[in-house]
């Protein structure tokens, strides 16, 4: 069985923010889906911390590690990871798409340290940054577009890495289904309210029965709405004979 | 082989959003991964076109669609979905995670309108909103934390159906599904011959109108299922009324 990986052994770094906003919403973000350890360096404003879009994660920046070079911000780190959006000119470095990338990342962070590198909104990572990247990562994006918003490009990043590839075909089907008794239950009240409406005529009957119970049984009905409908054709049926006495 | 969704059958609707900032953010979001219908309900400014943050998604702004109720937004779409990140309060619905919603709705964009559908950042989705949803798609956040950033949740499930364009197995669907008109019709006939026939009482029309809505669209009608069932409650609704005379 494969080991978990260790979420606090991720280092969420944000190299040369301009806008405070998205250091905010980079640590909205890592709160969503369970990463606590942010570090920034050379924000273009000290007053980081308070920025106003990190709705519940106050606490996450307010522990944000600051540094003044990129360096020191991995010097901890056994693998450091680059992230782009538009497939660098720059490329010298493997470039692995996000899914890809986030299996392998997700093997180290079961004993290791990784950085996770997201550059300047302008310009992106730096050459420079880019000699500290033991490879890149890209998301999918349109090429023709450009850049993605940092916010974004960090949500994404860190969905794919708590996406769980396992959990696919699973479906949480939360209500039972009616029984086949229940569908019978249902079709004949509603016949019954068919021919009291006179929307059954005589002669018609054996043949609408069969396509009504064969479009209630094609709904798959959950058991809650097969009582319902008994409910309501029941409801009808004795409104249309009350009227008729 | 499998059919390509196509990307332009998804209409974005975003519902009574309070900031136009993240329906910027939204539709940089859908410009990075090649969505283009963007439609808005009931924002909260009506210069919604001029958000800053949509960088690079300018035109895809100014040709947004605006709309005064979800009803008209959705109404040419057949397969209606939410979007949760905490997964609700509201449990009536078939909550689908990420992964596995978007392999659905990929297979629905290859011939069909597909609606996917986000809430205002402090409600989310309202009840009434949730009635017109076929099911709910949730973002598998910690829940600890409560809501996502609009623009993230946004970036997030794009990402998610495009992430793995291969990935979409498709069966034909040999009948056409019901448009969310069809079902609205179906609803509101019902209503009628349930308020003819007194199972409606005064006071509880909202609430029922919702629940019914709700199972309907959980049905996940045939267009001749849906016409059927016109008939049906027409012909009911006729000859209450016929006995009332």
């Amino acid at each position: 069985m494969p080991a978990t990986p260790k979420l606090d052994q991720l280092r969420v770094v944000l190299v040369e923010t301009r806008n405070p906003l998205n250091i905010g919403a980079a640590a909205r973000a890592m709160s969503n889906f369970g990463f606590f350890r942010l570090r920034v360096v050379k924000p273009y404003e000290k007053a980081f911390r308070t920025a106003k879009s990190a709705v519940g994660a106050a606490e996450l920046l307010a522990k944000a590690e600051q540094f003044d070079s990129l360096a020191e911000a991995i010097a901890d780190c056994k693998l450091v990871v680059g992230t782009t959006a538009v497939g660098h000119r720059e490329v010298n470095h493997s470039l692995k798409r996000l899914e890809i990338g986030a299996r392998v990342i997700r093997k180290h962070l079961v004993s290791q340290p990784v950085a996770l590198l997201f550059g300047s909104e302008r310009f992106g990572l730096s050459r420079q940054d880019l000699s500290y990247c033991h490879w890149l990562m890209r998301i999918p994006a349109r090429s023709e577009h450009g850049s993605m918003n940092l916010g974004q490009a960090v949500a994404i990043c860190l969905y794919e890495l708590i996406r769980n590839p396992r959990a696919a075909g699973v479906t949480d089907k939360k209500y039972p289904l009616a029984t086949s008794g229940d569908v019978d239950r249902v079709t004949s009240a509603l016949l019954e309210a068919l021919k009291e409406s006179e929307y059954i005529h005589e002669g018609m009957e054996a043949r609408i029965h069969d396509l009504t119970r064969r479009m209630i049984v094609r709904f798959n009905l959950e058991k809650r709405d097969a009582e319902a409908w008994l409910g309501i054709f029941r409801q009808i049926l004795w409104k249309l004979r009350q009227k008729r006495d």
